[in-house]
């Protein structure tokens, strides 16, 4: 396959055809393309972009290169949901559960932590035993009997995507928005679905920080889903402080079962269930959402004691309270700095083929606006080691700004609702204030 | 070597240290730094360009990687000239027995044919026997001596370059000024000169055929050589036509061998001896300047009869005159298709590993703004067979334009002179008339 041509025509601005980009895919999932020339074209595209047509083309071509999940014939509204990233963002943990507890299937299929940000995979595998490599076939045969599943991007799902990401990630082309677009949307549109929600994260700890690019990711996605049959929706929400009072693998599991249980913190449960309240409510009151993913654990392998018992999970070995260095208001809590921590004290990877310590992490009490009294308990580190809590311990003071007054406000948790007709901008969503829950260790 | 970052940045419109440039490129020509790294940077050079700083800086990391021709000692001046390629352009092999022959010595260091322009050393390896291969000792021993040597790119010269060269050819990356002006300088800057000057080609059969790339790209190059003790001019000609009235291999080195004697096409010899002409001028009238180019071909093993007897070139197995298609004013003469179709008739390369017919070509009698009649006979056409012929004269046909009137202005021979003082416009140096040389074939 001749290739420069079509570098050349996107680096000077010009489309490559629908037949281009599809014949362009096919051979680079075969290796008959090398990787220095698609490293060079990603970067074209990064200057470019993509037209309309181009990125539809390259997103078929992705998905069209594996296989899919086919529910032919099954009645029952399938969904998932997708998240851009963010740090204590355990919302799919509970989502998935809570929704399938409702009556509506989800065949989830997550990643794993990228910088900063932790991942669904790595967050479920902190539970004792628990699968999160299931084949295609196991999937819809779970989905089908209990509802959810869920699963790490399997071989046979778009192995385009895997070998572009792969090479993005290491040629400084990740942050392009149709790239993300049609990186996302390749493997949603394999899962089979009815319907699917994006969670576009904006604010300082967001991969795309600024609004206006969360809502062209928005958009793109949105295009594609709806040309491609499957209704999208997105919502905009705050990753200017980490979300919930988890940080940490195993920490945000155990958060996500309270929340399970309808003891979530308010934020967790206000972007969580954003839509049809009432009812989820009335599921996670009742313990059915709990009892779903006891019996989700229990299907992929896992130990299901632990919604009854978080303590099945893996305890750090150290621990450590952290007390308020100044009295005033909490003016900020740096979602970058807290997810580097993590990454740091070894509950995230520096190289693809680190493992993960799903033990450390934060438990942040507090969250901006509130006012606290220096020497007061707000937050716990959980560390491997003494080093490990004193790293964490600098990072906590780095990341959480105290001063007199609220000096920025911060971003509301959902903004703006995306959908085919257009954005829709949310009244403030600050949630009710909860209890102050204990920032002590576990115990 | 941790390169992401530095993709990062340049893709964001920063800039890489010194230091960082000199790592890197010692690191890439190590094998120690993938091609699809390299690749990423360059396309993001190619839209964010470089600093001066940044620019000096890859240049002296590409010198680096080899070694130099050091002429220590000895007083005698070194030129050297680099031409970006044209069609018929056969200014070096004209320039460097000439210049050698008025005792102004010359290490050239030329490359091959690429795309639709010609080199100099597939043009010299027509000559049978010659040898561009030599080594730096070789070439250095045979400048003292005779004043000067003609060769290709030696493995011990910049290999920095040569692997960067054969990434960019492959990924959409030559057409970027600063990865250009690198790329020349970092090779003359290597064979020891006390002056240097750039035919900088505009006009549609140029690789930048827009004025404003060519000025830019000389003052890049002239920034480059003064800051590096090498005092730099640059002059700007026409490549709107072809250069001369040969276009091929064997063809061009007759029409040099011709020139040399005083007898070339006028626009070759205003090319050519566009400074210092009294001095040329004699050395071209008194026989020095052809004799000078007889030495170097036996030096280099070539044969040297060929400057006395032409017919020791390989000839044209199919020979056919070409007739105009009608009366009228000839409007243009395309360089770009003449040079394709010298590559089409297997005077060129396809890919790197072609071997180059040298007797193919043509020989363009006629210039813009000649008066021609139809069935006339205006050039001649040099192939392997008939279909080769059949090829050249189709080609002819799509190339040569012949109107009621002069539609177009030709562009000048020689436009521009580039110092770091500054552009000079030189006036309108369209070449005196000379007689109409014949048409037929050679003999």
């Amino acid at each position: 396959m001749f290739v420069v041509p079509l570098i050349e025509r996107k680096r000077d601005g010009g489309a490559l055809t629908p037949e281009e980009w599809s014949a362009l895919i096919a051979a680079y999932t075969q290796a008959r393309v090398p990787d220095y020339q698609m490293a060079a074209l990603l970067m074209a595209v990064v200057f470019r972009g993509l037209e309309r047509q181009e990125l539809a083309a390259l997103t078929d071509a992705m998905l069209a290169s594996g296989q899919r999940l086919s529910f032919d014939g099954w009645a029952t509204p399938r969904v998932d949901k997708h998240s851009t990233g963010g740090v204590g963002d355990k919302v799919s943990l509970v989502l998935a559960p809570l929704v399938a507890a409702c009556g509506v299937a989800v065949p989830m299929m997550s990643g794993r932590g990228l910088g900063h940000t932790g991942g669904t995979l790595d967050k479920l595998e902190s539970i004792p035993g628990f699968r999160t490599a299931l084949s295609l076939a196991e999937t819809k045969q779970q989905v089908q009997r209990l509802g959810c599943a869920m699963i790490g991007q399997t071989p046979e799902i778009a192995p385009a995507d895997r070998r572009l990401y792969a090479l993005r990630d290491v040629t400084g082309t990740v942050e392009a928005i149709p790239l993300i677009a049609a990186s996302i949307m390749s493997k949603k549109l394999a899962e089979g679905l009815t319907a699917l929600v994006l969670d576009v994260k904006r604010g300082s700890g967001a991969f795309l920080p600024d609004l206006k690019q969360g809502l062209e990711l928005a958009r793109t996605m949105i295009a594609l889903g709806e040309d491609r049959g499957c209704p999208t929706v997105a919502l905009l929400t705050a990753m200017d402080r980490p979300l919930g009072r988890a940080c940490g693998n195993a920490l945000e599991i155990e958060e996500a079962i309270l929340a399970l249980r309808g003891e979530g913190p308010p934020d967790l449960m206000t972007v969580t269930s954003s839509k049809a309240r009432k009812k989820l409510e009335s599921a996670l009151g009742s313990g059915l959402a709990a009892e779903k993913f006891e019996q989700l654990i229990e299907a992929q392998g896992g130990n299901p004691r632990v919604v009854e018992d978080p303590a099945v999970l893996p305890q750090a070995l150290a621990v450590e309270v952290y007390a308020a260095a100044a009295t005033g208001v909490v003016v900020r809590i740096e979602p970058r700095t807290v997810g580097r921590a993590i990454v740091a004290m070894g509950g995230g990877r520096l190289q693809v083929e680190d493992s993960v310590d799903p033990t450390v992490g934060f438990v942040i009490s507090i969250k901006p606006g509130d006012k606290v009294l220096a020497g007061e308990p707000i937050a716990s580190v959980y560390a491997r080691d003494a080093s490990g809590v004193e790293l964490g311990c600098q990072a906590l003071g780095r990341a959480i700004v105290i001063a007199d007054r609220l000096t920025e406000k911060p971003l509301p948790l959902v903004s703006h609702r995306v959908t085919k007709a257009g954005v829709e901008e949310l009244g403030s969503t600050l949630p009710r204030r909860g209890p102050r829950p204990r920032a002590a260790p576990r115990d």
